[in-house]
């Protein structure tokens, strides 16, 4: 991994930003502010001044930000103004929803193929894709130098597959399996498990 | 909402906590340190500690942590000694992979009702559900006093859900939509988009 002086959780935030812009684009505004930014996204307007001028800078005091502007030089720090292939492990219910979700390509990102373990389900299409085997996952993600991988399988076999995904060349999983995997530290991972968010939103809740 | 010092950023670490003991637990372990935990989480054992320590005092110098105690005390922090109903908005690919995942009761939810506004889904099973019409909604999420909602609709559609599910007394939605909802101060929103984590990702990977 790079050294790199931006504290991560400015880095977190920055996609916050660019999905707001996007939206804001949609609507067909121009100019915004860090206050109307920090107003949509619940963030302070300092904070959003604070977190862009870490990488340079976006707009010019009472003037505001151009919303293009921005979100192209979003796109660029972010590394995304490029389409990154992916590869989905999983077909099961959530692999497959995520497969038939047609919200990645506008967002920088195109799946490559979907992999299962399940001798019944190769072949078999999902969406646009046929499920390929996991026989040969090494080889062809290794071919393809690909480097992210979504890994849709039980918790039970998510170590596992993460290690093969690491021998391929993947550098970064994002992983809805509800749990923790050991990889080198020059691979990242993001975890989404809904079941964090509803016990972090319960802690708020009257009894 | 009620007052409360402890940073919302702890407070979201403890469900991860959580999930870590439980796992241990599973292996059949009874004691634990906050190194061990921290290395099976990427966070400093310091953290750990310094995070547990606004609760309470859970282990003794030198001794670790007790999994279990620990464990049912992370729960009645996070309030999910009990288990809380939750409504589900959403039959699609996501809302019904969601519906079938049989993960929430371990965790101290429980699915009461899935809803969608199709008319054509209306009265359709999936999973051990019958898909219920969002016309009476409101209705019947006020009179069951259920507080919490899964929103797994369109980005277009996702605000004036939201706004339904205010009315009828929501105070927790966890939103898998693509978009920020505008609420009142005393509900809480958590997201739940995979392109983040894929674009947070790909600003460290090499072009």
């Amino acid at each position: 991994m790079p050294a790199n002086k931006v504290p991560d959780i400015v880095v977190g935030r920055l996609p916050l930003y660019l999905r707001a812009l996007s939206q804001m684009a949609g609507e067909g505004k121009e100019i915004t502010s860090s206050q109307e930014l920090g107003g949509q996204l619940g963030i302070s307007s300092a904070q959003i001044r604070k977190d862009l001028s870490q990488f340079g800078e976006f707009g010019k005091q009472g003037t505001g930000y151009n919303i293009n502007f921005l979100f192209d030089q979003l796109k660029r720090i972010l590394k995304i103004e490029r389409v990154w292939d992916v590869v989905l492990i999983g077909a099961g219910d959530l692999g497959s929803a995520v497969a038939n979700y047609g919200g990645f390509l506008d967002r920088g990102f195109r799946i490559a193929a979907i992999y299962d373990n399940d001798p019944e389900k190769v072949g078999q299409p999902v969406g646009q894709f046929l499920i390929r085997s996991t026989r040969n996952l090494i080889d062809e993600i290794r071919t393809q130098q690909i480097k992210i991988a979504m890994l849709a399988v039980p918790a039970s076999e998510a170590q596992q597959v993460s290690e093969k995904l690491v021998e391929a060349g993947i550098e970064a999983i994002m992983c809805y399996a509800p749990t923790s995997l050991f990889v080198p530290d020059n691979v990242r991972v993001e975890y989404i498990d809904p079941l964090l968010h509803l016990q972090h939103m319960t802690y708020y809740l009257p009894e």
